[in-house]
Order: structure tokens, then sequence, then C-alpha cells
């Protein structure tokens, strides 16, 4: 009997075998992930091959079932998990455990200028992504801030390469941490939000590799991140999704990017294209609701049938399909796959202190005369919060990036907490901004209601101003169309609302005025000499309104500076100097070039409202003499600046040093200075520390485009040391021999 | 330098410690379970603790997120993993990815007789469950088989408890290694719909031990569920979700259970004792549209706010709560934290063949009268299909396990393949049943509509079997409310919609008719000796057609037996032979005992119209004599039993050896025979096998309620062996001591 019934099981394990095959390579995770991408791309069939390289879902793409290879689910970042939607509608699923930790938006992280934070930043959503089970997350953003009118630089890391690139790997590095891939965006030049589907950026070489490809390049080959978003826009006239140049010659070839190419959301636009140009996965094509809306419309996605019919027909061959999808493969295998990842977690206390400290450490003291702040509490008896933004929700709406956040304090219930029974805390609106947008169709955020004529308003705001002690302004932009919102972009640099307004005449009322201004752009400040204090406070997430009334108070001293220029009109910025924002005819022309944010304003001569790298402290700061090792430098070798930072005030504090590297003299136009080095110093009142600067010819190089590589010349350089790029502390000259 | 950024790093690194935490027990993979259950335990709030012991969407439950701690997601059986609904309704949600393979029902799997096609089953669907990212398959069903009209005995595995027990087991075992809980149902005794939430079950300790628990014991104690589900029903008037005799005394104390108590969907009624009596997680309640169908309406539930305030106000303590929780967290370590288990797989080709085995070695030839059947498709040139089963859409409807099939092969779709150009193949409906119902308010199946009189319909079928070689009626029950469906119960053993009247007009018109009966349940064939051949086709899923076509024409050679009795008509059945079903004023008293099935009809002397253990095969079967090792026992013995089985037909065939026990003088009334042991063996024609049974006491034991244990009285036995309960083919007596 024995014998009979172990063939019949063997006969048994033989049919069930495919789903068990548990020394098969693929499944082997002993063995290298391109043996295992291999051995599982032997056994796909062509439609299972076709299958995972696009969408079966807003947010998902398939994986392999007979084989057991599991899906992909994406999920929208950058700053916290988007809310489950439906399968097929952006619509939200009613889900409720979907609530995240929302995080500060992106261009906090980058004002505080400390990568361990956006290490832990990337830690931190990660694990909520990992807790989420979504394999890839969609973000960071790092398009390089060319306008302040982009409705989605609130997204993105600033105007300058270098700070940029230092700040994009940790996070990246968090986030994978937990087996999620991030999917760095928008790849490449997506720096407007108008026409974004169709205009065509042309940009000379130059600027191209010194100014926006950059951070891609090191979160390709510092940050090793697993995956790329194409963008929507054109550049050489082919869409960023498929496009030849970007994808296929710079990211593939000169990089070496081994990662999935994932097409923003509705993206592709071209099969042969799609095919050809580099792209992996394919999403949000024809199911925006704007065209075809069929159920089952995945089908017919560019790289779904039509790239199918087009093999069996012959017209194209299967090179491109396999090489896509072990690209697709490797993804899995280093996400859905990884059995190692750790479990992650979710609105953690953990996460919440981790979006309180980059929120503290990424708000931006940007004036703060007399003392203004902080608020000594003490001596305070009635504090007067003004403004819509006090009590405006702002981790929904803004497109993609919008949240269900497990909790939003606003400013004003961030100071009434902290304050508590030592003074008095009163508010008034001042304004009514927009009720809260809609995207895709589907309206996001709060309306506040409020019918009071604006003089209503504003008298209310005066009165309620008049006899405080303090008066706390909070105002800016909001996640409204027009505002910092994706999908559109700003009107103008000036504060909607009537604010400039407003806040003159609070000014007028109540002499000790903080403005605090909430937006990811810079924003228009004709009152800034009439305010005696401006703190700039970003979309700061959950933490909002804890974070600001810390700074407010002091129980946190400012330490963030700001990651791109705040112009003080429009047109001291170079895009708009020259006319070319938001293009014209589906053409848009970079004709500024490499100056871009402050590399055009100091070319100019253009004195900035608040510079590049600017940002205050409770304490102050002395700066030693500038030193450097040797005074020669050889195009293999290294130098080393050093300064002495002292705290020179009464409380502790950090200061980010910054090293900017100027050309004296060059056969190409180059900035007046760039940012090669930066280091954030925390000290105590009277503590001296030594900050130390290495570089090597990297950090003196352009891009010579004709002959397609960087170049250090030979000659004199300085090494300039300041506290933003327009206050300098001292320099020191050297040569490159 | 170095020094301050690692300072600052440790800080950062402390503050994003609690999803991090690698070397907490808990987290720790090679930490013992009851240990790194007792430390998550010991990091849990009260409200952790109280939000992962209920619901929180339909088919989820809360981890515990901030300690990184998964969620646990179910998803309906047994017969195929149940489409995705959405968060808080019935209706599916409209995914794509969750078409599965349907499975045979229980009733078919428990007809093969074959544990190692149970495994198989289970591991097959535990592969599709596990791909679904699922970690608690409701299933497998092992009520009893009281009552012929039990709505949800296809759900089950028949009347024998030894059947059932073995043939749960291995289904377990096969679920269980993909890292998917098994959880078996119904615990205990809801052996009818009919008032399912609220009838009271009295029973006799000696039927509860003897027939109602065996199938649990053995999945409990030799299958290791780590889950089962309570009942519905009453018993002792209190809820089988919170009984104390079920769950308490004999689940976790008689029987050691180790795993997770999860109520039925709606079974809580009560929080104390839901407290008390060792329920582990509450599903369903509130939420079913019937009630109070608000959106968070989880907190309402009996183990959420509802406990959290009784602990609060002192009035129970957290013992309890702990010891669920404990529950919970080993359930969810075995199997959403299980690092180990495999990837699973859905929809392949190897599920595809496990279901089209199952079914073809479940389906039961009951008739064959002048080798009616195999077909020969060399001798047919036109074969009629009849009737609407034929075309029937049978994996949709009947309630919780209605499923979203892949696909699913109709049995005259699976005929036409199969029969291909070797004969024309013509097809009248014949009848038209119920359209498919629905279930918890939403429809379920398809509507095949037709408006023609049940005489034209008649008349059609007559008129296409009259010229036909061979005539395959199929009809039977369907998945519609009051037949094969949950929810209620049968309001007769007939066959529904005119069906017999309709058979004998074919039988009349062609004397070459096979009767294709696709039931979960018996009917009554007042027919039986005017057709030829009948088979037993149960629900068989995705590959229904496929199987039945190739037991029709003889690809396969049918092995299945009977799981339970089908009697001439319903009064031959012991429950309503004593007019006890479904009960009356909320109380059904199981007065029949432990003579329920064939020990009823036994003890009665009722011919049964197909005995329990009978199937026909296509070629037959000699027995030779039987004889045992001894001619008597030890009580701590064993004794072995050989009979030599000889395959005395022309093709190869499988029969299934049943050994009965019959104890010739007892100090109780015992059943004339009890199936102890069986073995399926595959005979070449030809070829002669010895089959061998050992058994030792157990399988001569009746529970002594008085004593409350199982006694095994000495004196003299039978041993019978049989190809069903009515087919005794040889005896051999002995003692025991």
């Amino acid at each position: 009997m024995k014998t009979i019934k172990l063939v019949s099981l063997m006969l048994l394990f033989a049919i069930a075998a495919s789903g068990q095959e548990k020394k098969a390579i693929y499944l082997d995770e002993n063995q290298p992930i391109e043996e295992r991408v291999e051995d599982a791309l032997s056994r796909m069939t062509l439609d299972e091959k076709i299958a995972i390289i696009h969408a079966q879902s807003k947010f998902s793409s398939p994986g392999v079932a007979r084989l057991g290879i599991p899906e992909l689910w994406m999920t929208d970042g950058p700053h916290g998990i988007r809310p489950e939607v439906l399968w097929d509608e952006w619509e939200q699923a009613g889900w409720t455990n979907d609530s995240c930790i929302a995080f500060p938006a992106l261009t906090c992280l980058a004002s505080t200028w400390n990568e361990d934070l956006s290490l832990l930043y990337g830690q931190s959503i990660g694990e909520e992504a990992r807790y989420r089970e979504k394999d890839v997350l969609l973000g960071p953003g790092i398009n390089i801030y060319r306008s302040p009118l982009n409705g989605r630089n609130f997204e993105y890391m600033g105007e300058d390469p270098y700070l940029a690139s230092k700040m994009v790997v940790p996070y990246i590095k968090g986030v994978q941490q937990n087996g999620v891939a991030a999917c760095v965006k928008h790849y490449a030049l997506n720096n407007q939000e108008t026409d974004r589907h169709t205009i065509n950026v042309n940009v000379d070489d130059r600027a191209l590799y010194e100014i926006y490809l950059p951070a891609f390049k090191a979160a390709v080959q510092e940050g090793d991140a697993w995956a790329i978003m194409g963008s929507y826009n054109r550049y050489q006239n082919q869409q960023g999704c498929h496009n030849e140049r970007l994808l296929v010659e710079i990211l593939r070839n000169e990089w070496g990017f081994d990662g999935a190419v994932v097409s923003d959301w509705g993206g592709v636009h071209n099969t042969m294209e799609a095919i050809k140009n580099g792209l992996d996965l394919e999403f949000g094509t024809w199911t925006d609701g704007l065209t075809m809306g069929a159920t089952n419309s995945y089908d017919n996605y560019h790289l779904a049938n039509p790239y199918r019919d087009l093999i069996k027909m012959g017209e194209v061959g299967t090179e491109e399909l396999d090489q896509k999808v072990r690209n697709v493969l490797r993804l899995n295998f280093r996400t859905a796959m990884n059995r190692n990842k750790p479990w992650g977690s979710m609105g953690s206390p953990a996460h919440a202190a981790a979006a309180k400290k980059i929120a503290e450490e990424g708000i931006v003291l940007l004036k703060n005369d007399k003392n203004t702040l902080p608020i000594d509490l003490n001596k305070t008896d009635k504090i007067a919060v003004i403004g819509e933004n006090a009590i405006k929700m702002m981790t929904v709406g803004g497109g993609s990036s919008s949240l269900k956040a497990l909790y939003e304090i606003s400013p004003l219930d961030g100071i009434r907490n902290r304050v508590g029974d030592a003074a008095e805390v009163v508010y008034a609106r001042g304004y009514v901004g927009d009720a809260s947008g809609s995207y895709n169709g589907v309206v996001t955020g709060q309306d506040l209601e409020d019918d009071r004529s604006s003089e209503e308003l504003t008298q209310e705001a005066l009165e309620v101003a008049k006899d405080a002690d303090v008066v706390i302004f909070v105002g800016g932009l909001n996640k409204s169309q027009n505002q910092d919102s994706e999908g559109a972009d700003r009107l103008s640099l000036d504060l909607p609302y009537n604010q400039d307004e407003l806040i003159q005449k609070l000014a007028v009322t109540n002499k000790n005025l903080v403005v605090v201004n909430i937006s990811g752009n810079a924003v228009a400040m004709p009152w800034v000499n009439e305010v005696p204090a401006i703190v700039q406070g970003w979309f700061l997430g959950s933490e909002t309104g804890n974070a600001l009334a810390s700074v407010l108070v002091g129980d946190a001293n400012p330490s963030g500076k700001l990651p791109f220029t705040f112009p003080v009109e429009l047109t001291d910025n170079s895009a708009h100097s020259i006319g070319e924002f938001p293009g014209e005819g589906g053409q848009v022309h970079y004709k500024e070039s490499i100056f871009v944010g402050y590399r055009w304003q100091e070319k100019e001569n253009i004195e900035p409202l608040f510079s590049f790298g600017h940002g205050l402290s409770y304490t102050t700061f002395k700066y030693g003499k500038v030193s450097a090792d040797k005074n020669e430098m050889t195009p293999d070798g290294k130098i080393t600046f050093t300064v002495d930072v002292t705290n020179s005030g009464k409380r502790q504090g950090a200061e980010i040093v910054q090293l900017y590297i100027r050309d004296v003299k060059s056969s190409l136009p180059r900035p007046v200075k760039e940012l090669k080095a930066f280091e954030k110093v925390t000290l105590q009142p009277g503590e001296t520390k030594t900050v130390t600067f290495t570089i090597d010819k990297s950090a003196l190089s352009f891009f010579d485009a004709e002959k397609h590589e960087w170049i250090a010349e030979s000659g004199d350089f300085e090494a300039i040391v300041g506290a933003s790029a327009s206050d300098v502390k001292g320099k020191t000259a050297f040569v490159l021999k």
C-alpha cells in the first residue's frame, strides 16, 4: 500500500508543482537577483510579459500569478502615503486604515540642509509605505526650481543642483531600507505645470547637465534609486516618458541605471517610442476620466495590446520587451519579493516626532528685527493670531500629494496648545481664500465658508490685533488651483486674497507683527520693511502647528535656510526676466541657460528679497578666517578649507555653513559662485567648532557641451564661505594646476 | 565634525527607533512564537489590544501600526478565494485581479475519499489565498450532514464523522503550508440555515462527541488548524460564537486549541459572554445592512468600545483581553508575519488541473445499467443535452462561497469541447429555474431568462431527445435561495422546477437517458427505475464541464463514493422521521442522537435510494475473504484486517474499500456499524492488491456521556468490509478482551 500511496502522492505533487517550485532559481533568495530575473523571464509567456509592463488599476501593476510573482503597488508621495483609491477611479476607497502621518513638504526638508533628517524622512515615510504594503513610493520630487510660479515647487528641493543632490540621496536610502522603491520624479525638465503634457523644453546641454540633471544623477548613482518617473513634458520634441536622449542615452547608457522607468500617470503617448525609448512601466493612460474611461481600458495601453500586436505582426522584436520585463522583475525582487524587508509602521509617535523635528529644522526665520521673536510668554498677556492659514488644512489638496492625515495640528491650535494659560490667544480670519480645490475631478480639502465682506474681515482682524502684545499673521498660499498645487501654475508672485493690504494695515495697527508665510514658493513682500519678523513656514504636515509654535516661542531655535531665492519681483527671476515662462506655442526656451536662481541674480547683480541659503537664528554666529591647506590643487588632488564658527549669542543654535566656489576666469561664462559644500553645525553658546570642507576638481568643473564632458580649467579659484549666498563671511584664493 | 554628526545621527535613530527595533523579541523570527507573543503583548496599550480583537472592515482586522504588526485579512472560502469587496459593503470592489480558480465544492472533495486530493485542494486554494495576500481562509466547513434540506450541506463533508475527520486534516495542512490559516467552520452544531442566528440546538453529549465534534477535534489536534469559526446557532441557550461549553471547556480545555476563535459574521450578540466565553476575533457585527449600517460602526462592536468601557469601569479585568490578544497575535505570527511563507500563485494551469482531478474523482456514478456509460463516441452520432444546469453558472450564488471564477466550463461546453466533431451535440433547456439569487442584498449570478412556457420547453426537449443516440439530462439543484444556498434551507427533497416530470418523459422518449444530478444534497429520484444511468455531479467549479465530459465519455473512470445517504423520501432521514427539523419555537432537539445518516437507516432497516459509501466504476472489483491477524485484541493493542481486491473488469479503476466496525453487544445502543477506516486503491485490469486496515480501541469506542469518556467495552465485534455501507463484501469477527 505504501508504494501506491507514494506514487499517487508524487503525481499530485507534480500537478501542484508550478506553484511550489521552491528550488526554482527565481524563487531562491540565495541566488543573485540577476539570475533570478533571467530565470523568471525565461518562464514567462508573451502575454505575461506584456501584462507586467503596464497598470492593471490606478496604482497597481500585475505580477505573474501563475509563477507566484506578486503584483506591484504604487503609492503617491512624496509627503505621506496617499489614501487608498478605488480600483479604477480617483475617488478614495473609503478605507479607514489609510490615515498617515503627513510629513513636511520637500521644500521644508531641503530647508533643513540636514542630510540626517533626509534619511529620517525617508525611513519614516518608507515605514509607512511598507506598513501599507506598497512597493513603490512615487517620490521624492527633485525638479529644479526655475520659476516661483511653478505650482509644484513645494514638492521639490529648491533651485540648487548641489543642495538637491545632497538632500535627495539619504531620502532614497531611507525609503529603500524598507524594501520600498523610491521613484524619483519627474525626470526631467518638468519645471512648470502650464501645458505640462505638451510643453517642449528647449535647453542647452550645459544647463541640462549642470542644473537640471545632477540631482537625478545623484539619485541614481549615489542613492541607488530603484525607480524613476518619466516626466509629462517634452524635450527634443519627445515626451519625457519615452525620450530617447533622457531615458536611453543619459539614464541607461551614461549613468548605468538598472531600475525601472515608470511613466507619470498619463504621460505615455506613443507606442513605438514607448517601446524603443526606455519606458518600463506604463501607468495612468486612458483612465483619467478625461479621455476613455472604460473599465478594462488597461488593455488599450500603449504597452499592452498595441505592443503585443506589433510583436505578433513582426513589426518589432522582443528584445526591448525582455529588457523592460527584466527591469520590472528586478524592481519586484527588490521590493515585493524581498523577504527580508522590515514590517514598517504607521502613524507612530516616532513618525510624528520625525515630522515635527523636520518641520522645526526647516522653518526659516527670514527676518527678526529687535528680537521680536521668540515670543516671551512671561511678558505676553495677549497673542492675536490672524489669517486663514492659521486654521486651514494644508495636507489636503494640491494634487497627487494630497493626503488623509491621521491628524493635522493647525497653526492656531498649535499656538493655543503651546501657550496654554500663559496668555490669551485670540483669532481673526482676516481674509477668505479659495475653497480647497478639486483634482482629477475629486473634491479635496475642506471648504471654510465665511460670508462676511473683506472689509468686515479686515475690521475684525484689526480690532483683534489692536491691543495684543504680539500679532502673528499666518497667511501665504494654499493648496488650491493657481496656488501651490499640481496641474496649474501661479498667476503672480503676489500673495493672493488681498493679504498684502491686510498685512500693511496690521503693521500699522500693531508694531509687534510676525508674518508667518505658509507656502512652497517665494512670494512678493511689499511690506517687508514694515514688519519686524517674518517666518517662512512651508507646508509642514501633521505637526504644522506644534512645530510653528515651538519656533515662535523659542522651544526650537530656527535653523532652516532657504533652498531658493526670494526675488523682490517676478522679473528678478531669470525665466521671467527673459520672458520664457511658461513658453509660447508649445515651446519654452530656457535661454537663461545655467543662470537659474541665485546664479542669475548674482550675475545680473539683482538684490534678492531673501537670498538662497538665507535663514536667521535666535542666536548669532561669528565666522573666523577661511583658510586652505594649500594654495595649489592638482587636477587629481583635493583641497581642504577650514573655518571656525562660534556661537556668539546666548542660546544653543545651529548654523548652516556654506561653501561656494568661484571660477575667477573661465573660457565659458560661469556663475559668480556656486554652492559646492555645506555643513550644519550645532553650537552651544560660546562654543566654537571648526568646519572643514574638502573638495576635488568636480567642484570646480563646468560641463563642456561640445566636448560632452566635465572640465575643470586650470587657473584661479576662490573658496567663499557664507551664511547665505549673499552673506559672505570670508574667502580664500587657490589655483588649480 | 565626525563626533557631532554621530551624536546627531544617534538622536535621530532614537526618534525613529520604534519602527526599527530589529532586535525586539516580537520582531525576531529566531525567537519562539510564544515569546514573541508575550513581548508584543507587553508593548501594547489597552486601545491597541481592543483594536486587534475585532474587525475594521468587512474582512480585515487591524494590526498594531505603531509596532509594525500587520493587519489580518480574511477571505471567504472554502471553494475559492472570494472577490474583493468594498471596505464596508458587501458589493464587489470592482477589482480585476481577483478572479480565482473555483474548486469543487467540499461535498465533491469528500466524495473522492482521497486524502491526497484533500491535501492538493488545500495546497492549491491556499496558494490562491496567499497570492491574494489573505491571511485567513474561512474554511473548510465540516458541519455534519444531518438533513438533506440544509442549504449549506454543499460546503461540508457529509454525514460521517470519520470520513469528515480524515478528509479535513490534509486540507488544513495544505492551506497552512502557505502561511494562510484555515478557519474551520462552523463550530459547532450549525446543521441548518432556518433560524440560524437564533435556533438553540439540544443534543445529548454522546451525539455531540460521537457525531458532531470529531471532525472539529481532528481539525484542531491532527490538522493543527490555526483558527476556528464560531457558529451562528445557539447551544445550551448560548450563541456558538461565545459558548462556554464549546469554546472554553471543550475547544480550549479538552482539546488544547491554541489558535484564534473567529466569530461568524454577525454571530456575536453579547459583550460579557464574548469576553468570558472564548471568542478572540469579532467580525460582521452591525454592518450587515440589516441593522445599523453606519460607517464607523466597528467601534460599536461588542469587543470594541463596550468591552473597553467595561474594563475602564472596572467591571471586568484584562485577563481575558490579554488571552484574546495572545491568540490573535499567535495567529498573526503564523500568517501575516510569517516571513518564510511561499508566494502563492493564482489561476495557474496547476490549479486548474487540481480542480479537474478532484472533480473527476469526486463525481459519483450512482447507477449504470447495461453499461449506458461511458458514451462510446465511435458508436454515437448524436448527443442530446437537456436541462438548465447544463448551461447555468454554479460558481456564483449560494451565499458567502460565491466566487468570481476566472472561468467556468459549463457541462454543455465541456461536452461539446470533448465530443468535438465525433458527434452532433444538440441542446434544449427543458425547464426554467430561479434566476440566481441575492445574498446580503447583493445580486449574484446570471439571470438566464426564457419566456417560453413549461410546455413549450418540455416539447422542445423531447423533440431534441427523440432521435439522439444518448440523452444527457443535466439538472438538479442550483445556488438560488431554498436550493443549495446559504441563509435558507430547502423546502423539499424533490427536484425543483418540475424536473421529475421532464425526466420521466425523457425516459419514455429515449431509453439511453443519463441523468446528471448537480447538487450538494440528496434529492428524491422517483424515476430511478426508469433511467439506466445516473451521475451525481456536485458543484464542480471552474472545470465542471471538462470533468463531467471526461467521466461521461470514459476518459476518467469514476471512483467517487457518496459521503452521505440518499434517502428515498425525506422521512427516511432521522431528523425528519422524528419531526425535528428545523425545530420549533427557537428549539431543535436532536432526538435521533447518534443515529444520523446511515446509522439511522441501518438501525431502522430503511433501504436507502443510494447508500453512504456507494459509487460505481466502469470496471468491476472482486473482494477476497476478509481476514484478521488475530482473533482477540487487547485494550491497548491493535488488530489488522486484510482483504484482497481485484479489478475484475477491463479497464483501470479505483475502488474505495471501506471498513466498518460492528459492536455485537453493548451496554448502550450502538449503530449497526460505523465507518472506521477506508483505502482508495487503483487497480489495473486483472490486478489484485491487498488492502490492510489496522485499528485500535478508539475504533471500537463509544462516548459514555455519564462518565464523560470514551469506552471500548470488551466483547464481540465484527470487522465488516464493504464497497458501501449497504454493499458488504465480507466480514470477520474478533473479541476485545
